[in-house]
């Protein structure tokens, strides 16, 4: 592993058992098995740790959207691609749960905490608008409405999963949705 | 108002712009406008406030939930008025408020912070049986799956909302998901 990923995960690991307050450069050192003075080469202060961690969960939350948007298929199957592959994301990630936490911990003013959930929203409303052109949504749903439904289940999920086992359980809530979203879509009934 | 809810509300003030570790007893009567004497001997120390604020959410929100519990109607609509009732606690109350940031600061084992959210569940899975026998609610549908379901959509709207604009909007997303979950609890399709 490259002493960066290691002193991300290193971060990530210290950040899950204790607050980003308490946590101490010389913790996440420890927790890395990298010297101090390679973790203050790569993250010159606590605060660049924080941003590093929250930069990595939006990479590779964006992978996940940009590849599941390449793939074939009606818009409401990419759309349900989506929410499970970020639910495997969350589930499987320790950088990207380390930035989750970090993210509900900072205030509504932070936009680079907050940005991948917008983005997340954005797709989602996208992916909407793309399947009732396709025929896959029916015509009466309105795509801003049903986004942010379907956000607030993907985000109520999440949640509900991260208190109940640290997001294990987050891809089988996920799936076990879908049949409800389904029928909201096709009845147009999010609205 | 009485010192002991003065404290709360100006410690609350306090969690509102600060991290539970960087926030000071000596803020908090700051913000209160009462004497550091008065406050420990209100509190004694930092985790008593925490845990006051914690105890003040839960019982706030148990008195919408057995208040709501006790009304009349089917059980489908006593559920959608516990939903609109805690929307409408949790944007109009700064102590309620400063509870759901410290919970969400808190990890999975801290009972006491999580409580309320079960509690809600809890509710939610009994007025969907209930919602069953009276006919309010098709008979296809499982409750637990369905409580699930109903839940995720409360917490989302709450996060959601906690980030937009510090749980104002709550109280009308929760309308906005009224009909789409109507649909999901009539057809059944919620399992």
């Amino acid at each position: 592993m490259e002493t960066r990923e290691a002193l991300l995960l290193g971060a990530a690991r210290v950040l899950a058992r204790m607050s980003y307050d308490k946590a101490r450069l010389r913790d996440i050192a420890a927790e890395s098995g990298i010297s101090e003075g390679a973790l203050y080469f790569h993250f010159g202060n606590k605060d660049q740790v924080a941003s590093a961690i929250l930069a990595a969960r939006q990479e590779r939350m964006t992978v996940v959207l940009t590849d599941t948007m390449a793939g074939d298929g009606p818009a409401m199957e990419k759309l349900f691609r989506v929410m499970r592959g970020l639910g495997k994301l969350i589930a499987s990630d320790e950088v990207v749960q380390a930035g989750i936490m970090l993210a509900n911990g900072t205030s509504t003013e932070a936009a680079e905490a907050h940005e991948p959930f917008f983005e997340w929203i954005r797709i989602a409303r996208t992916l909407i608008r793309l399947g009732i052109d396709d025929g896959s949504i029916t015509d009466t749903t309105d795509p801003e409405t049903a986004a942010e439904f379907v956000n607030y289940t993907f985000v109520g999920a999440q949640v509900v999963s991260g208190l109940a086992d640290s997001w294990a359980s987050l891809p089988r809530r996920l799936v076990a949705v879908e049949g409800a979203l389904r029928v909201l879509l096709a009845s147009g009934q999010s609205s």
